[in-house]
């Protein structure tokens, strides 16, 4: 007997911020067999993240542009419905991590899910801090940034979901940690639950005031170039501010951008040059994205998840409940209005698979 | 009997291009008698490099600000016209790389002393081929660029006295090598000289064209994000042009950044913002500078000077003759108007020591 499924279809491309336009909820019927090699598997959370909107720029970035027309592509946490008759290895009732994207009810190969253990960890920290924001977090900060006990490192976008992890990676390897963030709350966030040793709201500095924005970092880390490693989730006026302030061989992990995903992609802001900072300091700057690091991701797991399950690291999650809310809640994502990790949870454990 | 001594003081700082009116000459008494420990040197090639400016910009960058009131500092290929007491190694006559700045007559100590072996290579290559440019040109490349064979390696700057090197470095590394310079004849030299594959005149496009000379440096690599190593000695509108095309896990060598020497250093220029294209490439930019490789200037050397020996490397001098034109050749260097590396002659081997 067909069941009845939600899907969110990515139907036009946004030329700036993302919303709800750009998309169209279908509802269609769906067929609950498996295939003998089939997955049947309903969501429970399904995440939205940055990284999405760069996808729906018009240019090539790391893959060609999210096709229009097809399910808003997500990773997303789901149970298990229906195995194949084929399918070791997943039962119904299981947990699993999945890249099915917005919709409520999907099919997937054996080989796309990665059974979850709820006994090491909630399941929702698969799409957060033991999931691939947690693993470009902690790689990101590690082998791009190398932080050395002593060093000053300074996370924008701290708040984050990848940012607040590395506020805290870095408090334990030994560094002083600055973050960045918008609004007083969240610096006291960082302040009194995340360990930075200091946080400054980057939305006391209006759009030109990169100078006035330094010189406070200056005062913050004790003096002029006196950052290290700076990881960087925003760009645009923070990065404007923070580069003037490199200290002799740091490392600039550039890990997102989000300030510049409400167009600047496919038509670049301006912003003053500052390439020559490199030069007198002999810095560097790196790109890396997560899925460079998939390959890594149990050896992330053995080390984050004991952190986890004692407490000792702390990550948040902003929940958004209904299938819903998805594009609103991606909206949300670029106004700053999430701490931690944000997740549309679209099942709850009662409701019938 | 004292000597009659010319020096270039540097009196004011430049707020926009450096020029005569920076500087002041002076003409002294020099007493021409060596303390025991010291070599007294008459300047023979005196140099002008793009750093200098770097130096004479109000803000703190690898040093303090140049000071203001004394000789312009400057490497120097001088002769030695007498050693003190106690010298030895150096005898009146050798010759010797120093950094004794811009003046005809000075003292310094053996220990600030290179002496140079006039059969290795003519004297002059000490402050071009042989000397930083080279060093830069080679360490700049082969550790921050990392090429590898059929990669394509960009340069910017390239008929210059450091870019002229590295393109032809490049081909002996296997690789495919573009170069861009400013006027056709420049591109002439490149491709016929040096051996470049392809040559791209920057000054076909206006300041604000480069989405037009993005477009036409993807079509001369071949297509879109084709660029594996670009060395870069120029900045601005070249570097927005090359950074879209960046290649996947490419390196950016940030070597100099000539176009925002007249001014931009303490007042920066706007451009487009483009690091999201590290991201999307998973990409890295490093600063470099010839100092932090002074100490592997024999190594370099050993590899370098039978290549200058048998005419196999080609590297040009633009040499400006008359002590009375050296602050007029620093300023030529920021308009482009030297090919190779630019020195000055302000003594001949006939000249009296």
């Amino acid at each position: 007997m067909p069941l009845r499924n939600r899907q969110w279809i990515y139907r036009t491309r946004p030329e700036g911020a993302i919303g709800r336009e750009h998309y169209e909820l279908v509802e269609t019927a769906f067929d609950p067999t498996p295939a003998a090699q089939e997955l049947i598997v309903r969501g429970h959370f399904i995440s939205v993240d940055p990284y999405m909107r760069i996808q729906q720029a018009a240019r090539n970035t790391w893959e060609e542009p999210h096709p229009l027309g097809i399910v808003q592509r997500a990773g997303a946490v789901a149970q298990v419905v229906a195995a194949g008759a084929e399918v070791t290895g997943f039962a119904p009732g299981d947990f699993v991590l999945t890249y099915t994207g917005w919709q409520e009810l999907a099919r997937c190969h054996p080989l796309e899910a990665t059974k979850l253990d709820p006994d090491l960890a909630p399941v929702s920290t698969a799409l957060g801090v033991l999931g691939m924001p947690g693993r470009i977090a902690w790689f990101g900060l590690m082998e791009a940034g190398r932080p050395k006990p002593g060093e000053t490192v300074l996370v924008s976008g701290a708040a984050g979901a990848v940012g607040s992890l590395v506020v805290q990676f870095a408090k334990r390897a030994g560094c002083r940690v600055v973050g960045i963030a918008g609004g007083e709350k969240k610096c006291k966030f960082l302040r009194e639950r995340l360990g930075a040793d200091e946080a400054v709201d980057y939305r006391r500095f209006g759009p030109d005031e990169w100078r006035k924005f330094s010189a406070e970092l200056a005062r913050i880390c004790g003096g002029e170039s006196r950052v290290d490693v700076y990881f960087d989730n925003v760009g645009g006026l923070t990065s404007d501010a923070v580069l003037p302030q490199l200290a002799l061989r740091a490392r600039v992990v550039i890990c997102g951008q989000i300030s510049q995903y409400g167009g600047g992609l496919d038509e670049p802001a301006p912003g003053p040059r500052f390439l020559q900072h490199l030069l007198f300091q002999r810095a560097t700057i790196q790109g890396v994205l997560a899925r460079d690091f998939t390959p890594r991701m149990t050896e992330y797991v053995r080390l984050a998840a004991p952190w986890v399950r004692s407490g000792e690291l702390v990550f948040e999650e902003t929940m958004v409940d209904g299938f819903e809310q998805l594009p609103r809640a991606l909206e949300r994502l670029f106004f700053g209005e999430s701490r931690g990790k944000m997740l549309v949870r679209v099942a709850r454990d009662s409701d019938p698979c």
